[in-house]
């Protein structure tokens, strides 16, 4: 009920002050961790009373909670601290890969609700009936949110190829064979308009989000994220946060040259990594039938050949890889996606090229580390981005519809 | 003479927020074009007492004065625009390349003054030998600035190799052969610690900022300079910003490999982009003997070879360059040093490349422009960086030595 203390009835100016602040409070918990009142009015230079006051708006919102744990300082009585709370709302990460489909929601305190991953081929498939999978995928983790009470912040589509910003269109995925296709738009309608956002981002920029929020990326601020699946792609970090480059389009490692004169690519060029290093080239280079687990195999070691594959696949991640570290000067390499599987095959090869080939490393080595998120890391960003809007005006959750079944 | 009204007279915390405001008032000079006070002031926020004070310290200070021409608002009386002044304080820039010296001063208002070449091969010449024919460039530079009756804010040396961050020592120059040398300290040395800073950046660092401050790069915020010399780099610009990477050993284009199994480099690998484009190759591939100039012997067409070989190096820029921009997605490229003399005869092939590499190059196709400022972009861009310190903070000049002759 609104009193005449209510926040919500101050004057628009105040409230928008207010807004601001309980934004700065709750991101100022996300980054740093549970925390006192006096603590958060101490480091984010607010006042206590605003303080107790803003930290109680946001457990009204279910935002954040007390923790059980009482943290005793060294003088006074004992303050509770406050944490991220993972009851109120979720982000919906949605991926489209050449073979397969996933979903994933997550809560504001990091944890993963509901995950699935469907194998399926894409390519060649009409995008409808591809979309309408997606929005099954999505509509069954919606329900299982709505029945915990959740609601959804926001969707996140992760896709393998170009995306357009802001717009969110899929300019053209070459291995999936897509061009022109407005996913965000398809997914509304699919989902009969939710009432959430819905945008799409290109796989490699979700996932080194991932990484830098909640993986193997953490100890870096500037880093490549190298995302394989069926195509290459790699997500860009520099000074803890994403490069998109001037249109958005940034980060397609894959399509670096490393063999001027070499195999035709998908895209229409010539001696791209992703012709290289792909695994449909590496399965095919290897007699093997797509679909094949070449980790498994590798790891049974009774196929010398694909040992070697990938050996030489790793010395030319290498080269590409050694390119980019030559222009952009990381202080780490991330090796996820498919790759990661891969890691203990690969990396020998690209650790040797990078050696060799970055002019830098003798000062600057950048160091090369295997992601822990795997192949769930696209769609893990993906969700941990819809939640973004959450941190920026916590006040959004008041405004969120109830999760459609 | 100072009153009781001196602002150098204000308690210590006054003084500084005026500090601060001279900066914001002469960058806004800066940035925006001439202009009165009362528009400084309105475009700023600062209040016009405030402002008018504060122009009349900077003209004061030598920095910015009174134009001729007067600007007559809608209403009101004729107001005197304020521009940049020219007359107190000059950026000394110097560069060391691998067959030339070069000096060039820059006044506040972007005048050049100074600025001679001196053609001579630095490879294998004793480090100590180099810099005492730099630190007598910069004498004879500074001799006439004292002319003049300007002082010397600060000085840069432009080098072609991997310059650490923030202390200046030169890590490695492959085409000058030289490792591990401290070249601010040395000069500094040879210059009787002048009392202005002097700081040492990567040449194709110093060029791009030049261009963006003065040049082709004006129109963009995103561009990939190339500088092409005995060896080629890369100056990158993100966002109107010169981007250095983690450690600022970034933009190392000359080394992305083109050819992995070609020739080997000077800086160890193979196939670096150097090997294919670089002008020493180049002439040794025309059987020409170094120093003759490829430029005029294009431009006479009498040797066919030479503008085959051109258009080809042409091709292996843009095999170079459409990596860079798969990765970074700039808005341009602009071709500058030694290659912008050879832009009729290179940039068909590296457009033709881009064209056909850059996996985006159908929605946001970088656009290839020649600098005007040649060889010289570097040596300018140097002199410029030395005076921004004088923007961060105008108040210095007051504490600047006389120069020295």
């Amino acid at each position: 009920m609104p009193t005449s203390h209510d926040p919500q009835r101050a004057p628009a100016n105040q409230r928008s002050v207010r807004r601001h602040n309980l934004g700065v409070v709750l991101r100022h918990v996300a980054e740093h961790g549970p925390r006192s009142r006096a603590a958060i009015a101490h480091e984010t230079g607010l006042n206590k009373t605003t303080v107790s006051s803003l930290v109680g708006e946001l457990i009204d919102f279910g935002l954040v909670e007390e923790t059980a744990v009482e943290l005793r300082g060294t003088v006074g009585r004992p303050a509770q601290p406050v944490a991220l709370g993972g009851s109120r709302v979720i982000g919906l990460g949605l991926e489209v890969g050449v073979d397969f489909l996933a979903v994933l929601t997550a809560d504001l305190a990091g944890g993963r609700r509901v995950a699935a991953l469907v194998t399926e081929d894409n390519r060649g498939r009409p995008v409808a009936d591809v979309m309408a999978r997606l929005a099954g995928l999505a509509r069954e983790a919606l329900r299982r949110a709505a029945e915990d009470g959740r609601r959804c912040a926001g969707a996140v589509v992760a896709l393998p190829g170009l995306v357009d910003s802001p717009s969110g269109q899929l300019l053209v995925a070459p291995n999936l064979g897509w061009a022109g296709v407005d996913v965000p738009a398809l997914l509304r309608d699919e989902l009969d308009d939710p009432g959430f956002p819905i945008r799409a981002e290109n796989e490699a920029n979700l996932g080194a989000l991932a990484e830098l929020w909640q993986g193997a990326g953490r100890e870096f601020r500037d880093f490549i994220y190298i995302s394989g699946e069926l195509g290459i792609g790699a997500g860009l970090i520099v000074g803890g946060e994403l490069f998109r480059g001037a249109r958005g389009f940034g980060g397609e490692l894959g399509h670096v040259t490393v063999d001027a004169d070499g195999e035709r690519c998908a895209c229409g060029s010539r001696g791209c990594l992703e012709t290289r290093v792909a695994l449909g080239a590496l399965l095919r280079d290897a007699g093997l039938p797509a679909g094949a687990s070449v980790a498994q195999l590798a790891a049974r070691g009774t196929e010398p050949r694909v040992a070697s594959i990938l050996h030489e696949a790793g010395h030319w991640l290498g080269v590409g890889v050694a390119s980019a570290a030559n222009l952009l000067n990381p202080r780490g390499v991330v090796v996820g996606g498919y790759f990661a599987t891969l890691a203990p095959w690969l990396v020998p090869g690209l650790e040797a090229e990078l050696a060799t080939r970055v002019l830098a490393a003798e000062w600057a080595p950048p160091a090369v580390v295997t992601s822990a998120l795997g192949g769930e890391a696209a769609v893990r960003g993906a969700a941990a981005a819809a939640l973004r809007r959450v941190f920026a005006d916590p006040a959004l959750v008041t405004e969120l519809p109830a999760t459609a079944a």
